[in-house]
């Protein structure tokens, strides 16, 4: 898949019951580890959750597409993801540290979509439930990133003047992803 | 170029003396446009800086590879970026704003990469100048990404058990980036 195709990605809440097999996730993995970093310090670490057990004991913690909540909540044994990435740093994490998460996480969630399976990049859980599933520290737990192979295609649409970046579900259930439009994003000097 | 060839894509601080014409540049912020960020908010704004006279008032207040310092200085007229995207905030950052930033910026390192422009993200510079200079609030400013034609080629390597991720040049002048490898970094739970 070419960059421009890839760049259609975007983020998915419902998965397909289907185990993703583990050179998959290494290779999504890999992109993390080549992606940008502040000074190359490397300061990001991963625990990639794939076990039935932990997987279904993290769930229950995380949370998803508040403006449509509850419509885009994953259902165990029908909806929910498969597996886990849990981000977390070497240290306390100051700001370059969650931009060098970005970085990573973006990185990985391309990796996945170029093999057909969808991520849920995961800022709203309970840090101390999920830090304690983990056993890390919860200061120093980033994100989580959810997989699954893609249970549905949400549309990104340009957002008209004026309009607002609210997402939404049409009458068919697809998920609407309304993005500025890079004339409104950019001043050129 | 498929993604996996992308994700070779390594940061350059050597350009070439050639124009970036408009176009790539606007194809680079579509990337930044898609790119994930919390809650759809986008709350992230660019300024590209293209002109000869702004490219050179910003440019004194950059700094380049602290670790082969100043070795890695690009030199005006020489090897100098061409262009520079400014990363700004609609209001004062937060941690996820700082995560929104690196994967924006990670999205169009991949697509100029993809074009053959090189790019180098940029967290250490003079916030006051820089601001000053593109007319925007100081402590909404984040990053920096420097752009211009590939002037270099640096190599990513794996760390050895035990070893350094310090980025060095070697006898050829060629700079090496180690980075661990995904065993390093990974748990599986």
């Amino acid at each position: 898949m070419n960059f421009d195709e890839l760049l259609k990605r975007r983020t998915v809440r419902r998965f397909l019951q289907k185990e993703i097999p583990v050179e998959k996730l290494k290779k999504i993995l890999e992109a993390a580890r080549r992606a940008s970093c502040a000074r190359n310090a490397q300061r990001l670490r991963y625990i990639a959750a794939v076990s039935t057990q932990k997987v279904e004991e993290i769930f229950p913690h995380t949370a998803y597409a508040g403006s449509v909540s509850p419509r885009r909540n994953p259902v165990p044994g029908v909806t929910a993801p498969k597996a886990f990435i849990a981000v977390y740093g070497t240290e306390e994490p100051d700001n370059m540290l969650y931009a060098d998460a970005g970085a990573a996480i973006q990185s990985m969630e391309f990796t996945a979509w170029e093999e057909g399976i969808g991520s849920c990049w995961i800022g709203s859980f309970s840090k101390e439930k999920v830090a304690a599933i983990l056993g890390v520290e919860k200061s120093r737990l980033l994100f989580l990133v959810a997989l699954g192979w893609k249970g549905e295609d949400p549309v990104m649409e340009d957002i008209p003047s004026g309009g607002s970046p609210k997402y939404f579900l049409d009458e068919k259930d697809v998920l609407h992803i309304p993005k500025y439009t890079v004339d409104a994003l950019t001043k050129w000097v």
